[in-house]
């Protein structure tokens, strides 16, 4: 069946190495069939910023303002800006969410954290959430650039562990949304390379993209490991099951033990 | 000696629990003989978007754009656009910088991110960094609100522990910057409590502020734990002098052991 993907990009010049992995990817999953959709953020001028402008008609708790409840019962009376209906219905058709960028500030630049603010923003309020989210058919993954090698990023490096730096964004974001998130395509400093450095990049990227939805998603405990009437705590007879094991549960939940190596990185850790 | 405190605040709503924090953070400090600042992001409109316009005269390396490197060149030319100069400015004389803002999937609202992408962006191209960063002189701490109680941020709760959720940001972005972190400021869920509560979070925040300014700032491993030569890995000595030790070094690494317990919400862990 072909797919359908989204690719949410977010880099200003065309002639930079995310617009060249956006074109790659482009052309590759079209080249398999699928129905691929740009949402070129800054071409597009997508404003960042959550504001009560996003609601047509008004907030309805302004003393208790929460911008994803208020997103929820607008989008639920169809009072949503145009802007974000119109990603809505884009994110509603797509097998497959690729968000393309440039690592800032160890995560999205804020023009991309303000299509998740503002797009994914319903999705926060919901009563499902995680391995029962509402994205729970669709795949998501992040692709994006650093400018540091990858040792920086390693478990002994200064910056920490990538694993510790993505959790926010796969796990909070995407997992939370119920998205199956496949492994990261990181391309370390591209820009410090040669070009035929960043050539092989762009090659290994396509190579990856021949297959990447036969891929398997990287692990995240389901919702059902936890227990609701406590405060959606780890279940007691989860915590004995994983006793017996080296490496605990995730990066977010470790149990007294050491991350599973590369739990962020790979699938199925 | 009377502090300058600058206050980065997004919340669109002055009825909000985060303007009341906001405005008990001036009050406290003020009262101290503090000189405070309130960069109040949507009254001001900020751009949130890192764009070639925050550079006037046009980028040096369209082809291998990097914003951060652009800044860094406009910012020594005095080539950067007037909002981001004024920001600086203030910047500039501040002792603390405190950062309020509504917690919008796992981080900050996408115009704090803005502030920080834009702002902070010449500071990410120095040949300075973390406790050599170029703000080392200064205090910096997040203050933020959630919509989830504590339970769900725990080490077993299904969000994770909130001290790797709170790494890219505190280690990735303020510790990079060289600024020293205070512990952070969470107020737990305050729109779904009871007026009284809400009133007895505000009342620990204000007793808190009284002492602000002596507290000791979370740990970070300094610089000089990391072989340059090597890729900014741990030297050998340090692995070996952890090696004695129950816990690893911090969220970000962690060299096969639990993390050390609330590395990034209590100082001096």
């Amino acid at each position: 069946m072909a797919k359908k993907v989204l690719i949410v990009y977010a880099h200003e010049s065309p002639a930079s190495f995310n617009a060249a992995a956006k074109d790659a990817a482009v052309a590759a999953l079209t080249a398999q069939g699928c129905t691929v959709e740009v949402s070129d953020l800054y071409a597009m001028k997508f404003k960042a910023a959550a504001t009560t402008e996003d609601i047509t008609g008004g907030v309805k708790d302004a003393e208790n303002f929460c911008y994803a409840k208020e997103i929820k019962l607008a989008s639920e009376e169809g009072r949503l800006a145009d802007d974000i209906k119109k990603e809505q219905e884009k994110l509603k058709e797509a097998d497959l969410v690729i968000f393309q960028f440039p690592m800032y500030w160890s995560s999205v630049p804020a023009i991309m954290k303000g299509w998740m603010d503002r797009v994914l923003g319903f999705a926060y309020a919901q009563e499902k959430w995680y391995s029962e989210g509402i994205f729970k058919d669709k795949k998501a993954m992040l692709s994006f650039t650093t400018d540091c090698p990858e040792s920086v990023y390693s478990d002994t490096g200064i910056n920490g562990d990538i694993n510790v730096t993505l959790w926010p964004l796969q796990n909070g974001i995407l997992n939370y949304c119920g998205f199956q998130v496949f492994a990261p395509q990181i391309f370390w400093d591209p820009a410090t390379g040669s070009p035929e450095s960043r050539s092989s990049m762009l090659e290994g990227w396509r190579t990856r993209l021949q297959n990447l939805c036969g891929e398997a998603p990287v692990y995240f405990a389901p919702l059902d490991y936890f227990d609701k009437e406590k405060g959606f705590l780890l279940k007691p007879e989860v915590k004995e099951k994983y006793a017996s094991k080296e490496c605990g549960l995730t990066v977010g939940i470790h149990m007294g033990k050491p991350l599973p190596a590369n739990s962020q990185t790979k699938a199925g850790v």
